[in-house]
């Protein structure tokens, strides 16, 4: 069983992610790590806080000589910011300076209120930050060097902002790099130049966009996960890690809705046995396996960016 | 924290479940649990297999004189089939008949043989079966009778079948009337026509159908679930229960990947604060909460219908 | 990861567990969990409730041709009394007879009675009562089946009876059988007698006894078990199982607390490293790993007898 | 549900705890913490690397103001000696000086080379080493602060060093002031002079000491726990914990062990009802509430004191 908590608030000092379970022996590399962590604060159209904050993890328990131990690994973040909040953020004196007291919709803020008894919402959004996802990120990172063992990559691309669908194909040998070279991480470039146009449209207008990123995993032995008990499916346990992240709204699998729309004929993939092995000829079903992403506009209302 | 195991084969002698956690001194209602069940096996269009069950609970733990002890209860629905298959599916000694060979695409058979060791594939469609269902829909019906203590109540209504699109309005009064009344729980009489056209004309062709659910819950006080842990996020929790469910591909949340297209002004809900209460004057963001359920058509391939 | 619910009241229809995360491919002996819960109920000087049941396991789940499928196996075991409490412990319907309204010291009266609302301590007792302990018994020998496969083995014997302290050799080779020969389970003949006389005139006064049990785990690998985070530890999970059971007070490992009373090198066995293997010429540490049992008496109460 | 993770080699940089499920509007006190810190590092006896660490927690999430926020808690403990080790113990690259080659007893050592693969000893006794406990320690020491709001307190003293018994009485009123003042946290002065004359002789003849250690809780109300699962019970919960401790073979709850020499009319303690409410006249079972810990001598072997 690997398991991790994360900890930390926006202008606190850092965030902080232990991760329990891991083997031992992997090779760990802090640079990949990194690399992920500035990949989440390069989008385009990003909020004035990604220039603040250029992270970077600092591991502190559980590799040694850039191996793991098999005990516990701590992951932290600084928040370089927190020379500016130290005195408003104070783990044992804080003078409650920019205090928030109107609730945000979508975002944790009243139901944070009620629920934790707070009357200064800055209480709540400091922990629901979108920031939290730069420490599921560097735990993610390190989990890929993992999954890296077993020849599992994941790549993730977006494939619509607002009204503009982008059509790629992941398959096209140089899709990855188009990928990465693309400040929307899209690798359709005519889709990403209208996106890009869509994107500061809504941003002259005080508005935000949503978007769908699609993640596509590769080398997955079958047998991850099972059918024998409902909290062993893979599927679920992939649907509660994405539903998790602050924002998403829904999350599909291989075709996704698309497949209430269409006959059994058109949505699975026959399977056929030919020298001494179990083969399918097409891939309907696991076509796109695809997370949903949508983030409403807070700016429409009068509170901070944050996400 | 309340919990549940389920287990049982399809045609073994019985499904259980057991439930820990429920509080104790709550009314339990067999008969309410027990129309649940029928629900399930009258969808029009399902395979024959629902005729021979006529599900019905049992309890036979931590309920005394229909009030709940605190104490784990168990719920068992008998296979009515058993009888039959007492020699194939013999616990202590089986015939080893009706064994089937050749994987389905859209199930569980391949991953089933390789992960566990089967050279019987019906060792694995016993379990990974829609069958398994019944269990958990008897567990969710006792689990409704726990929320109406808070005036919690849940409605499920089909709002797609292929390619017929239900509109219907939750918000009416006769709603939930019209739906229970439905052979297709739909309450737009209109498009139920067609849908119930679209699945005989699909079954006349040896297909199967997809479709698309919406759960409407109902007095859900602010709070539940929490944004201060990943794993506390209460979408979270639901899109691993419903992901669980055999054949869903997809979940989403009020608008959900509709939320993407729009900006931010269309997407969410301004707070109020009036009379000493929060309030908002939309109802955007929340105004669908649906899950996605898609089922292909098994009988496509070579294998029994058992979804 | 194994984990398992267990369910049932004293005087109701059954007990019931279910066992989840059992590997496929393990050969399943009905008759030896039998041959165990017969164990449970032979031991000298128990109570008339044991001549009721002749407990016998059932698997309604999760085991095909006495091999289990890798699925959650179901084991029930009847309580055969039931017919004779169907009108009181009625699931639907109760008469509320046979209702006990004095609690108990030594059991969990009081405090269920508190904690969960109940003024008929029958709804507190039928659950905490020792009977539970048969569904674990079975649990734990389906586990035993496991085991083995490891060559692992497990031996348990009463090493005390009230001031009787018996001594006995586990290591000589006709132990196991003296142990299953006596219906003391104690391999020390002479102490057996005394033991014996100790529970009769302890009977005669209306008293209840305690004693100490030890568990002897042979070809257990080195390796279980984990320093690496707290809740990994061998011992802490073993001396988590064996204090939840009823009446159990105390737990030690190896020389135990007898540990405190001597300095390191009268406790601790030198590691050897010869013949390319670490090895140990003493066993000093792990001379006894033993499990602590006592049971009050509630005879000197007013209760009936339950444990 | 309240849940938490230690990390952190002794070598390594910082011990680290993340506390989630800590309810909002807690007041904490950080040099409470620290001072179950000093009282951890300030028994009689102790080893060298005592006086290297003079721990101080730092909390870096969950607390603003000095009130829990009801977000995750850090909790940071510096390796003072962290200077000296960065060469041996850096996390990128050591030079894997201070190698360790040999596995002392009763150690995690043999096991966890075995089980991590690890050949240099140090990778395995860096993380299973009892400074580990620290972490634990000011974990526990937030928790009593928790509880504190529901005025219950826990004190821990001494009660056997080797072969001498302390003979101490709780219920005194100076009790508590007495413990805290003594070096070996023991009441019993005449006692307490004959222990350290024993630890003297031990320590002088290369030998370590075992002990027993005794925890009284006041102010806990029925039904923490319950009976309904076996891993609800509340001493199972305790005796896990406790376990998981480094070195600590035996607990033991109330009379213990000594439960198991006497009759049932001399463990129980009656409960009478008087003027509206439950009472006992006697406390026999609950008299003792002891936790047992044992250290063997790692001197004895050729390893460094660590405990």
């Amino acid at each position: 069983m690997l398991r991790y908590l994360t900890a930390g608030e926006t202008h606190g000092p850092r965030l902080t992610a232990i991760i329990e379970g891991m083997p031992s022996g992997i090779k760990t590399d802090i640079n990949a790590i990194n690399s992920e962590l500035a990949k989440r604060q390069s989008g385009y159209g990003r909020g004035g806080r990604m220039q603040i904050e250029k992270d970077a993890v600092q591991i502190t328990s559980g590799v040694r000589n850039s191996v793991t131990l098999g005990s516990p690994i701590t992951l932290e973040i600084q928040n370089k910011d927190w020379a500016n909040w130290e005195q408003i953020m104070g783990i044992e004196k804080s003078n409650g300076e920019r205090r928030v007291n109107c609730p945000r919709p979508g975002h944790a803020d009243l139901t944070g209120m009620l629920k934790y008894d707070h009357d200064d919402i800055r209480n709540v959004l400091e922990r629901a930050s979108a920031r939290e996802t730069a420490a599921r990120v560097a735990v993610g990172a390190l989990c890929k060097q993992l999954l890296s063992q077993f020849n599992i990559t994941l790549l993730n691309h977006v494939v619509r902002i607002g009204s503009v669908d982008m059509s790629s194909d992941y398959t096209s040998p140089d899709f990855a790099d188009a990928v990465e070279q693309s400040p929307l991480r899209c690798a359709d470039k005519q889709a990403e130049q209208k996106a890009i146009e869509y994107i500061d449209a809504a941003k002259a207008a005080g508005e935000s966009c949503g978007g769908v990123v699609e993640v596509v995993a590769r080398g997955v032995p079958a047998g991850l996960g099972s059918y024998v008990h409902y909290d062993r499916k893979l599927d679920a346990n992939i649907a509660f890690s994405v539903m998790s992240i602050q924002a998403i709204k829904g999350v599909e699998f291989g075709m996704g809705f698309d497949v209430a729309k269409n006959r059994g004929s058109a949505v699975h993939d026959e399977i056929y046995y030919a020298n001494n092995a179990y083969t399918r000829k097409t891939n309907k079903h696991e076509q796109r396996r695809r997370h949903y992403s949508a983030c409403g506009n807070e700016a429409y209302s009068n509170a901070v960016y944050t996400a």
